[in-house]
């Protein structure tokens, strides 16, 4: 027999008797209305979450606006959303790591544990991962989402709500350190400035990266980013990118590019641009099926070329470095609105590209 | 006060005496002749090597027929070869690795030992290492060489002049071994069956790879895959890669491609019929400067994509390994010259792709 | 519903109207007799095995004869036996790795698959590891067993079930080549010659090593050594081991030691022969608390002392290559019992250690 | 023709007329002087260092009360002092990396860049290397010291001689670090809090490490540890360190310790305190030559035990990560003196292991 063991008197809220929810669903493209949803139930090995805040991704404005992304098409009307932190409000009866009322992070992609890739500690590579906000499976622009409890992780006080959803996006960032063994040693470029991008250069810092570079082309980004203690921020348009940063290093060179941008330029240019040896993270996924590439380069210079999907692991460490850490993630945060206005929440992201970075979007308030 | 002891009576040559030698010299692109050269004298850390065998390589063939590989330009007379065994005739007074009357096989890309890449243990990226037949540095298509003494690496009597010659492609397929940490639980697919590939198969094999596929246009290669024991070829001409790897392995796939042909579609295909996380190693150089990739596929599949330069630290180990091992590298010898045949057997390999593999010269003989 | 699909009629076995099955119960240290218990109900995610041989190992040794081995103790009847291979013959609802008729080998220990140690890879330590044989579990040495159906392997034609049972064993020291990240290039030493140290030769070869030192004082473990092709034994009570492998590297000594043997003399040598900047691998438990070791040997050399604990991601790779591999493990297999004998088998184990390696009771015949 | 450009006008000092320095000899144990010695005169490859500041090293205490370590005996005078930064005041013909004027920090052994474990990047195990301050060869207690050019790395203005000159211990944390490749996810003991403690926790900070617990028996040390920022002191003495860090890590544990005490309880208690999975460096000689250790506890929880001897490739980074940084490695430094006051400063560190850390040395002042 399972037990569900409900927060609703302590919390006052009449949840269970009520069993709906108010949810951002996305009946098709362009198309985001709030409705009356159940609450989920969550399993025996599940806890149901009270979603404090939750992010609009650079994925949630893309199937928002085309309906897909590559082999994943929105089919029937989704809920987006998979940047979030919470508290636990309920949980079912084989859960023993979180407990009613803990401040959790959620990491949103739930994998089977039992594929060759879930064992050998590849986790995010899983072919039957239930990652949310990934059509046909919902994500959390909801007022409660249930979530298997190996993937919540209980925040200390030092994290507020917003860090912990931004563990998310700043996990990408993070297991491209991981992928490319990122030392104090080394010397990073991070192309592009999107959320990404910011937050790889804040992943970087965490692991004692001291020299920093980034390039983008919007002011308003390239301002955030020495706000974040870059060493230097290239214009691409402006200035050859490749000379600059053997200017800026006097010839040393960067050992490590992230390529958040997923532009083609920027793509090729790394090829050319990373020192010796070095090694490339790309990230951000171009538009076109195609990149041309300096296979020469790749090869003249052994450079190693790491694709990087999601990321795994992340969260228990990510919370320990910053609960210490004078790094500040949550500049990154440039908007927020309530769950009723996700709508304009997501406008705003997919048209104001220039001014806004995350927009946080909070369910409950 | 440096000494030379020379091993002349030993040998019953009056070499020093004499103090000239035959070479092949290329004097410009499609003119090699054998001339008369003065027998190099070796330094205090150097041994003097008489050249038993030498291989043509596809750069020493570059050379010839284009008189530049990319940022390496013949300017003057030069002496090619780079793949040689002989027996050392004289020894510097610093050297105590080898000794007169050693049998050695010379690894030809000698080092500074000093700058961070040899320090960091990845010396082939050293920037001052002196590459023999690498303009403007003279090769060893000559009847003596004289080699610092730490890239000599002495033979024992269960591997042949011609193995030991064949060690420098072989090392190619070994350091791409070691660079996508290849072990028996992977699948490979070797693309491009030229000498590098060939030897990049036996590579795996001593590496205790069982499960190998191969791709090539050219019947003569394909057979010579098979008889090297490959799991199957596949002619990309006639069949679609991809499918076909997937019908041999069972849908598992191949988690290395080992990439020897630089033809731009064979690259393409590599990132996507590599296995889920899987590695490409990118060893054949492109004919153009650039090649279209599908950077999405990488990253939706984790891929590493690790270019490859020369080699480091293979010699020692593939002489043990190769001393009591069944692979027998030397299959890949189609054809054997004198030194005054030189130009023969560079048109040879210039003209006859479909019919030879590795062409060997020797220079005493 | 779960649906439990019975291969009872083509099997021509009443099996399930039956219900009860032959299985070999210790119901305290040196009592071990064959009971009728009922044969098991795969659950949704598991698969019954017909066990068609189980083999001895010296923990199931260890259990018979002291009732525990360290904080595992046995309370109450156990079935010992945890390397196993046999026929599916019933699956739950939700496999379909693997069918009714497949033959497949067994990896005895179910990790949980969701704490840190299963999402990093290292599923082997696994706190909630369900392991056969290891008190309360039981183990294998029955008619029937169910396992969950991802640590089912299928064997392919050319791999025995005596193979399969084997590589259980083998995958330890499978997991002591991934551990040492052994290559060709390196030189082995193997202390101990019991099964384990046995395989871990066998292991060794798989990763395509051909240098293999091993120890032992045993004649008979020491013949079966060097049939399997080791380079050289030493007996460690007539020869000084150190001494005796820098002679017989001259002076090169190995890289890598696998120490299994738990003898406290073999652990402290290990430390003081292992080349400069080499590996050890302890997978030996000895008896005694501690052992006195040189650390001042260890820091010196810059050695690498790796501790052993079973093994993970063996499996799928093993097979692989042993379907092709010339090294043949059943070597090691010195006595085969039927089940009802399984108390005389586990005292030749016990009692027989000189002339017995690896005992296999076949439970169905 | 060897040409050695001297800086002597733009020093103002005559130093080549005069041809003789100050130098502190030790003649013999516990017997140091101030004695007048040669200049020594860079060969070509070298450049001539006045020494700024210089270290006392436990090494160089140890030499001066028993007049060996191990193997290393004091069989003549010999000038000790191996941690120090100066200016170049003098270059050979061939050095191109450093000028005179330069500040400079000095990595103190001198590899040889041509045994096999120079070439594969573990150049701190060269058996040919030339450490200064180590029996037969000289240290740098001393106006000035020649130096292979490139074992001198520039100093930003932003690193203090003083800092250059701890790079020396400090690169044995740095080393700790990458031997265990530590990531800011781990949490860290360091058992011991001299100098070479403490700097391994500088040195794990640089690395991004934010939970780092310390050991030490002595106030003084304990207070230091925590004025660095570690998150909490264990006195040995007082408290059970195993139970201690369960208590502070709420059971989470350990990932890595790093032992630095050579205390033989403090080895024998990390390898049951680290979580397992974990990694101990070893880096403290114990006096005693074999110590007990728990080898079951190694195995049962599959424990890396790494031996670590030196360092190698750790300047570059460390340079530029600490001029960055926030980490104040100057901490440690607790006493100065003049090069006149050498046996006093040797003295001081012999005698007062209580209230000294690091004792710097000015030769110039």
């Amino acid at each position: 027999m399972r037990t569900l063991i409900i927060s609703s008197i302590l919390k006052g809220e009449l949840m269970m008797s009520m069993n709906v929810m108010d949810a951002a669903v996305m009946n098709k493209p362009l198309d985001i209305e709030i409705q009356k949803v159940p609450v989920p139930t969550p399993k025996d090995d599940e806890a149901l979450v009270k979603v404090y805040c939750i992010g609009v991704c650079g994925s949630d404005v893309h199937y928002y606006e085309h309906g897909r992304i590559g082999r994943y098409v929105v089919e029937k009307p989704i809920i987006l959303g998979h940047e979030l932190a919470g508290e636990v409000v309920a949980v079912g009866a084989g859960v023993s790591n979180v407990a009613i009322g803990d401040r959790v992070a959620v990491e949103p992609g739930v994998a089977c544990g039992r594929c060759e890739y879930c064992k050998s500690g590849r986790y995010n590579l899983c072919p039957d991962v239930v990652f949310m906000a990934t059509p046909p499976v919902d994500g959390a622009w909801a007022e409660y989402v249930a979530v298997r409890s190996d993937f919540l992780f209980k925040l200390p006080d030092e994290i507020s709500f917003e860090q912990g959803a931004l563990l998310e996006p700043l996990s990408v960032g993070l297991h491209a350190m991981n992928r490319a063994k990122v030392t104090p040693a080394d010397r990073l470029l991070v192309t592009g400035l999107g959320p990404i991008g910011l937050l790889a250069i804040q992943a970087a810092k965490v692991f004692g990266v001291s020299e920093i570079y980034a390039t983008d082309v919007v002011p308003f980004r390239q301002e955030l980013a020495k706000e974040m203690g870059v060493t230097a921020v290239i214009d691409p348009m402006k200035e050859d990118v490749q000379a600059r940063i053997a200017e800026l290093t006097s010839g040393k060179g960067v050992t490590v590019i992230v390529e958040t941008s997923g532009n083609g330029r920027a793509i090729a240019d790394a090829v050319r641009t990373v020192k010796r040896g070095g090694r490339i993270v790309l990230v951000g996924m171009p538009a076109a099926s195609e990149i041309p590439v300096d296979v020469n380069a790749i090869i003249d210079a052994e450079v190693d070329v790491l694709g990087l999907f999601r990321y795994a692991n992340t969260y228990p460490g990510a919370i320990q470095a910053l609960s210490q850490s004078s790094v500040d993630i949550e500049k990154v945060i440039t908007h927020k609105y309530a769950l009723r206005d996700t709508k304009e929440a997501v406008e705003m992201a997919r048209t104001q590209k220039d001014t806004s970075i995350k927009i946080m979007i909070y369910p409950n308030k």
